[in-house]
């Protein structure tokens, strides 16, 4: 049988809808690149009969069990004791473990909490993985040839556990099978208008690969996934496909894998040698933050201003007064006054510019919510833009920031 | 049989971490609105047998499942006839459903892509719910005493469709269960510390209601959760477990439920009648744009400067260069001066001003990534901290911006 996995999310918070769970995607992504696919994902509540139930359905359908979340010192915390109940490995205390936990508090300058003492309980016959950054540490257990492990939920706990204890010896355990994927990303085009464009390369797709679309606001991801013991076949098979739609969407096509307009813009500016700004009206700083998520962000982006009000436009960005009273906030003449001013106040050879309506309130008949006008450009070669965004307030800015980015891109990358 | 709801999120992009799944979170705390439970949550792969088989999981556990993702045109969009099969309900052409989404691209002012033809193929004998933002239509099928719902994957299609058609129909459908919670949120105190705090209050909860620790970076959200059927007496206990827990926890509970540090800021600048200015080097924005997440936001909030480069924290914040040299950026002396510079600006009654080295470069021994120094206050009285954050470059920008609102809240609910 071909290995798979499956992962198991615990907590109340995650069946609330308190929380939204994040580890998922970033462990199927690490499993993915190790060619280990995951077959089904299942949530379960804080509770011992809960978890006990959810490692049945696991066990029929993965050969790896991965677990996150409730291992804790607090009473909510279960998974210790489910894993103890299913597998027949009562709790033992690791005296190591309870030093491993006493240093990290001492480390942090704190007297460990009393209920702390709870973590050195773990099940026996387990392999132990030590947590760098807090108390909980994971647990392998090796069971009728499958492998259940047990991982922190804090998500600054769980990554490196698993990137760095958990992979390396899976991937020693389990001879990978070949699956093999490459991501396009695509910016300018909706999800039906590519579906059209690429019908026949679609259809005519050997069986062992299969395409999938990801829209994400003004970005759609294509996914082609291969898998087939035929690792030699399998390969040329993918990189036709990949040319067969690079050569359909041309230039659509921003990037590959695991990458973002933001990361895409850095690089064609960091390639060019060139500098960004930016000015952002209803985005309040979102398509900043988003320019510096980017590690070494420094290199190429000095920094940008949030006008949200008239008046910083007016004194920060030296809007006249008038051009707001004669067009209003939300209008090309305005987002070309505000790229102006930028690329006086902050230096930089390109800078966008955005100001809309992203709601819920502030929209008429003439410029309903969702609004938006982007300038982008250089010094030379400026454009604006009206866009028409749909959903609520955080949808019209995420779709302001992307197609700010997307913009810039094409621009930066046709050096205008 | 109390009723529970059973979430499957469809769709090979959710199982190879290429998507963080948003809508299930979003889908439980609607269904927990009106009492319903979620009892499991699963993922299953774009594909007609591994939808089949999810629909045999999810019956054994609730009555309501419900399904979102895999209903668009496209050939990897297995839901309908996952369904089709599983209920014995083929796919018929509904004609006003062609029509509806023909509309659609008429509204858009596009020609209708030929593959939105499959869109108004769908089970017979199903209730279909239209969709106002897209062309994939809901399903909702009833058998057996169970509601099977599909919803389409995009989330600003989904949302309203659930809200606004789904809820109130299941509202009529099942009478709710008494299903209570309850959320503190706090902030400046760390999970084991509010578990030893509050430890005496945990043990003597009624079994009717538990507690659940929520931590997201600074700020630990407690939930309590009350199921009985005697109504009137849960309520009287979920009213004497919150006071108790807030007798002991004092003012580091900043807000209930639904809310968050940004959400608290505006809602006390807005009572004090005072406005908020930010400068950011580190986050880049990020503060900002939290923001202006809330709506009306411009009723407080004018404006930003992101500072960078430290020639822009000069000239547009008039940080004067020496101070920069002689203790570098990431210093008390500059993020106060940032604040002062800021404030003569921007005039604003309160500000904040963040200087810090995200990472993954740019640490010193002195100074190792991580190191973040935030001023906060207004021109009568401020204050500067310096913080040590843990994690990758997000993780240390979150940390900052939750903490400058955290200070932020303080100082303006002062009135200091």
């Amino acid at each position: 049988m071909e290995h798979a996995a499956v992962l198991v999310t615990i907590g109340n918070e995650l069946l609330s809808g308190l929380t939204v769970d994040t580890n998922s995607a970033f462990l199927a992504r690490g499993l993915a690149s190790i060619g280990l696919k995951v077959r089904m994902k299942l949530s379960a509540a804080d509770s011992i009969p809960e978890i006990v139930h959810a490692l049945h359905l696991a066990e029929q359908q993965g050969t790896v069990i991965l677990l996150s979340g409730g291992l804790g010192p607090t009473s909510d915390d279960c998974t210790k004791p489910a894993l103890a109940e299913r597998y027949g490995r009562p709790l033992i205390f690791y005296p190591h473990v309870m030093e491993a936990v006493q240093a990290h508090f001492r480390r942090l300058g704190r007297t460990m909490p009393e209920i702390n003492r709870n973590q050195a309980l773990l099940p026996e016959r387990s392999t132990l993985l030590p947590n760098a950054f807090g108390t909980a540490w994971g647990i392998w257990i090796e069971e009728g040839g499958k492998h259940i492990i047990a991982l922190p939920g804090v998500p600054f706990e769980l990554k490196p556990m698993f990137t760095e204890q958990v992979l390396p010896r899976l991937q020693q355990k389990l001879p990978p099978s070949p699956l093999l994927s490459r991501t396009l990303h695509i910016f300018g085009m909706g999800e039906s208008a590519i579906a059209e464009r690429i019908a026949d390369i679609e259809r005519s797709l050997p069986p062992a690969i299969s395409l999938a679309y990801l829209p994400h606001y003004s970005v759609v991801r294509l996914r082609l996934t291969g898998s087939s013991p035929d690792a030699d076949a399998l390969r040329n098979q993918m990189h036709e496909a990949e040319q067969n739609l690079l050569h359909r969407l041309g230039d659509a096509v921003f990037g590959f894998d695991d990458t973002s307009l933001e990361a895409e813009l850095g690089k064609a500016l960091r390639a060019a040698g060139k500098s960004i700004a930016v000015a952002e009206s209803c985005t309040g700083g979102a398509l900043a933050a988003r320019i510096v998520s980017v590690a070494g962000a420094s290199d190429y982006f000095p920094g940008s201003i949030v006008a949200y009000a008239n008046e910083v436009k007016q004194h920060l960005l030296d809007v006249p007064a008038d051009l707001i009273g004669q067009y209003g906030a939300v209008s090309e003449a305005v987002v070309q006054a505000m790229l102006n001013g930028l690329l006086q106040r902050i230096p930089a050879d390109y800078g966008a510019a955005i100001s809309g309506i992203a709601g819920p309130d502030g929209g008429t008949a003439e410029k309903p919510v969702g609004t938006v006008w982007i300038a982008t450009g250089s010094r030379a070669n400026r454009q604006a833009r009206r866009f028409q965004f749909r959903g609520n307030r955080n949808d019209v800015i995420e779709y302001a920031v992307m197609n700010a980015l997307g913009l810039l891109l094409q621009q930066v990358r046709a050096g205008s």
